[in-house]
């Protein structure tokens, strides 16, 4: 696997646009705002889906959202990733049509989208999961958490964006962003697998809520612990309790309140020592949605 | 119309649940978390899409999606809206068969998932609307904002959740909450359509993100002020610009930036009144993704 960390590059001009406008007084105001742009994903001559994404690892994005939806399995074999930047198209070739093809097309002769099946399907994959015990330390988290919110990112930048970042210990690997909460943990999921990243050892740190999505997502990526700043749903939390899933959400200067897989923790941060979070961290994350 | 404004109901058992863990000190600790469920949405006999809500308004939901994403015209008669609870089911029936059913038929048997051809049908939608010039007064946006930052609500029970108000002057008329920012503002459209609400003299106030989405079904609900606390994305910001519309993004204590539409403005409030956001509303808002 790589060992340099991928990390946001605030700084590409294909991801963000400054824009003129007004303040409250009437007075011009330019800002900074993210790009989002659409990409349609096929699997082979299927479509499947089209995301709502700030337009960078559109390959990572196309294969991380067909691993998620469990409409690509390990046994299928993909040959290649053609993206199309100008028609935005992603096409995930495989060898050979795979089970999802031909599911997919008996099922949308007869009703229109599949995705509510698909999400029956993710379901499904759960059935039978287990995650491995590997303990995390709490101190850790504060760590991660320092980094994530002190990395140049296009969150800093722009907000209206959410990031995700994939975690050993207290080492950032990689931090995607997208306007998509679940784009970002998609391209990590496909980064992964395209680099052979092991996932029993590894943390995955999110801005986003921790819904039944997020969760089943990290689940079937195989992370056992997920942790957020943000707040929980109460489907997410059943699912992390069924799945044995380490669930950490509202993670704010020394705070954090853990809901699932509590067994994993390790307490040995002097929480005397972490800071509150200061009122910028506060403004910061307040555009955090 | 009605008069009496629909509020949020934080005390309905069947919205949030108390669910018990742990905090940062391995000490337990019992939060309120909201519910998410899937509500699986019908045209007639065409399945459309399945929506994680929180199940409030299952009708309105169902109505506003299909007038939101174009699959309903105002020509369409709609006769009868079935909702099954325990099947998490929605079904919208029209009188006769409407021509999304047609075209989403001859769609899906070739390409799995409609979603995308209809996303191009919101933005055909756009072609030739025009926003009425209804001014809009700042002085308001200060008031719309604290009243709906103190209106007891399931956000402030759970967090995790968000808002949005169909506001008229300084009055707010309705107040949905949502896990899915689309799913309050298709609410809101479904109860505008059953009471006959008038879009033009009113402003929608979302805490969610100013994303091409929600400025789409802002623009198809005939709405000409769209005002959240959050960012913009830049193409939300091409399509408000497009249609005209008066686009109003990161409004918190004093401040707010318009990026587009800015000819309803009526910079009518003495600013030096407005207090500063207090850090308490800083954290709620925190949460808010």
């Amino acid at each position: 696997m790589t060992t340099a960390p991928l990390l946001p590059t605030p700084t590409d001009p294909r991801l963000s646009r400054t824009v003129k406008g007004i303040d409250e007084s009437g007075q011009p105001k330019s800002i900074s705002v993210i790009e989002e742009r659409p990409l349609t994903i096929y699997l082979n001559r299927q479509e499947i889906v089209t995301a709502m994404t700030i337009g960078d690892y559109p390959e990572y994005l196309a294969l991380g959202f067909l691993l998620n939806q469990r409409m690509l399995s390990e046994t299928d074999q993909v040959t290649r990733i053609d993206v199309d930047a100008e028609l935005e198209v992603a096409v995930v070739r495989t060898a050979g049509v795979t089970d999802v093809e031909d599911k997919l097309h008996k099922k949308t002769r007869t009703s229109g989208c599949a995705m509510g099946t698909v999400f029956g399907d993710m379901m499904a994959g759960l059935d039978g999961l287990s995650l491995p015990d590997t303990p995390v330390h709490t101190s850790t988290f504060y760590d991660l958490s320092y980094q994530i919110n002190h990395t140049p990112s296009l969150y800093m930048e722009t907000g209206a964006i959410h990031g995700t970042a994939l975690c050993q210990g207290r080492q950032i690997l990689a931090y995607m962003e997208d306007v998509g909460r679940h784009n970002a943990v998609d391209k990590i999921a496909g980064w992964m697998h395209l680099k052979d990243v092991p996932a029993a050892d590894k943390v995955l740190y999110t801005t986003g809520r921790l819904t039944s999505e997020m969760v089943i997502k990290t689940a079937l990526m195989g992370i056992p612990t997920l942790i957020s700043r943000s707040g929980f749903t109460a489907w997410g939390v059943d699912i992390a309790q069924q799945v044995g899933l380490t669930l950490i959400g509202r993670m704010r200067g020394k705070k954090f309140t853990c809901l699932s897989g509590q067994h994993r923790l390790v307490f040995d941060q002097d929480l005397s020592l972490v800071p509150d979070e200061d009122r910028k961290m506060q403004r910061k994350s307040a555009r955090h949605d």
